[in-house]
């Protein structure tokens, strides 16, 4: 972690992927990140793809939770108690952002909405994260990822061509929108320092697919043109796709004239530096043609062989790599990009926040937190004595509620 | 557009997605982004799916140039030329960030590289953006946003089981690695705030992909688990996916324990809600039998009346939506997500970015520049005398190169 956010204190009531991918950067950033948690049961991504198998080898705590909550220290509090919502509004006090992802309204309901919490701290940077945002006919629907690949149109664009759409793989839209987040509070923070007011910050599940989605959105506002799916190609130009190989199979692209031209010669001038071939406009024109030329070329060589040829010659090419392939890739870990902490006694490697700041030296990360573990130590360092603490248990505040709520949670 | 990066200058040397996507957000944010393209040619992507029928219709800037270049003004310089490196290093003088995405040692080539620029601007932010990183085996390969999502193993595990992999529709990688610089750049500013230091901050396609794929390659590195598409499905927890309807298709998510029996209850107790289905690991191990199930279930129903027994349960539901509907969903414009700017005398729609600063009022937008358009105003407003930019042009520092250079960039 780096020192940026030193001194900025984060109340994380989020859970599942957006909220903590969001407040894992911010304390991969250096702030102090507090998440609240549900007495008993936690972070529901604890438990996310947790197989038998895993319990039987001792893995209790999901892939997903470990990658997604470094650097934070875990509070369990009961937000359903009257006890519990008095705790986080005395922490609150001490807080520079709150963070949550309950349905609109929730937060309200526990006294812990904007206007609660503003009374407790006025410069407040309220972050509020939910599915389809605050206001609209969808603002009290509840959704995920897979949801929003549904709703933007991305699963309409996604799969092979004339068959029935499929998600992309990764929660892309959850981790878009953690980005976002963080950009957001960011940008409060800096407002806060220049005017000393606070805000709320809002962001969703929708906002992050409709910016992923935005030169499809925009081309069908001015043309109506409604794309669907192409397999591995790409409606932008043409070579863009993947190529069958003598012995797999690689990605090739070459959008640019000057590309385009360095490709076809590389592979085989004569089969594909063709005149009518030579603009981008015209590859469009004859993809089809263009795509299977290059297929007869690409299936008599070997991927490395294509490589060997393409790489030099600045044409972009790449191998379909599984994830085992590409997550030990030597150039993963030569940019810095696996970062690791120590948990049960051991190693673990996780992937680091997308950038790098050469100009500071980090410092080593926390690992993921037990659930609850750091409850007493936060409460004190935000001011809250001993006898309240102490009081604040014996009225439930830190105590499994009767009846679950997380059926409230996104 | 915001204030909140008023007064911040930045010279934005990058074309096609993350880059300007990312100096994008930067403008949404009150940055004044100053966009260097080449003379004659600009930025690729003015030409990224022009068809020849867009072209005829009057429409000769792509979509995705219009999606990610408000809120800037552009100046034509040619890199390789002296003049032009010179119009650039006086530029620097008054600019707070520089962004560029050349293959690496490009810059360094121009005499523009990090330690260059200090020498004109101590304090500079520096960004660097690349496709692999800067050191390491894949340093001089050039990609796009299609070869990462195969090198990084997303198209390994996007498509339907048992068949060929295919790309997430969208530029993913691309637009997640923007946000991702937005962030490097913002801290590097709260950085520079605090100490005075300006710094170089990377970013790569390769570091965007990583942070999208964190879950997987941790459970890879844990487990050893190679995990493979599933269609629409969810290796995290069941149900989660697409399921048929009498009418059409929608997403069914009941992750949690609760929001599952709710789901069972709401569509048919009887054939659902049984006790071996209970638990998160019991839906896992019975993942077939429990699909299966469902999908009887939901070829009996319309997608209205699905949604309506569900989503008042609180279970995550959602319309499987085509570009066009997503794009004219009400939400989405009920959220404040679609912005606009005048273009050619007409009101132009775009993707707002991906959060909402609630305390504070936007401005209103600059549309996309013609290329070239400020390049005086610009320079003027840079310190550089009329006679010195008179001298700049003499010398070619605004004109085509000669041989086009465009070919070097990624």
């Amino acid at each position: 972690m780096w020192n940026v956010l030193n001194g900025v204190r984060i109340l994380d009531l989020s859970r599942v992927f957006a909220g903590p991918a969001a407040t894992q950067v911010l304390g991969d950033l250096g702030a102090d990140v507090v998440k609240v948690e549900e007495p008993g049961k936690g972070d529901e991504a604890r438990g996310f793809g947790v197989t038998k198998e895993m319990v039987e080898s001792g893995i209790t705590v999901s892939p997903s939770f470990v990658a997604l909550n470094r650097n934070k220290r875990s509070v369990a509090i009961n937000l359903a108690s009257e006890a519990g919502q008095r705790a986080i509004r005395s922490m609150v006090r001490e807080c520079d952002v709150v963070v949550n992802n309950f349905r609109p309204g929730t937060m309200e309901k526990y006294g812990l909405g904007y206007e609660d919490l503003r009374a407790e701290r006025a410069d407040i940077v309220y972050c509020q994260f939910s599915a389809y945002g605050n206001v609209g006919p969808l603002a009290n629907f509840g959704a995920n990822d897979v949801a929003l690949q549904a709703h933007s149109g991305l699963m309409s664009i996604t799969g092979e061509a004339d068959r029935s759409p499929v998600r992309c793989g990764t929660s892309v839209i959850d981790l878009h929108a953690s980005l976002a987040l963080v950009i957001a509070i960011m940008a409060a923070l800096m407002h806060r320092e220049r005017t000393g007011e606070g805000q709320m910050v809002e962001s969703s599940l929708l906002r992050s697919s409709a910016h992923l989605m935005n030169y499809f959105y925009g081309e069908y506002w001015v043309t109506g043109a409604i794309r669907k799916p192409m397999g591995t190609a790409n409606h932008l130009s043409v070579p863009n796709q993947v190529f069958p190989t003598a012995d797999g199979s690689v990605v090739i692209i070459a959008p640019g004239d000057d590309m385009w031209r360095r490709c076809a010669t590389a592979l085989d001038a004569q089969a594909l530096d063709r005149p009518e071939w030579r603009g981008m406009l015209d590859r469009q024109r004859h993809r089809a043609d263009l795509i299977q030329a290059m297929t007869a070329v690409t299936l008599r060589l070997g991927s490395a062989e294509l490589i060997d040829r393409l790489a030099p010659a600045k044409v972009n090419v790449a191998r379909v790599n599984n994830l085992g392939q590409a997550a030990d890739h030597p150039q993963l870990a030569a940019i810095g990009a696996i970062t690791s902490f120590e948990m049960d006694g051991r190693e673990v490697k996780a992937v680091a926040s997308p950038f790098d700041l050469c100009g500071i030296p980090p410092a080593p990360n926390r690992p993921p937190p037990l659930l609850a573990a750091h409850t007493d130590e936060v409460l004190r360092e935000l001011g809250i004595g001993d006898s309240d603490i102490e009081m604040l248990r014996a009225q439930g505040a830190f105590s499994q509620p009767r009846t679950t709520t997380s059926g409230d949670s996104r």
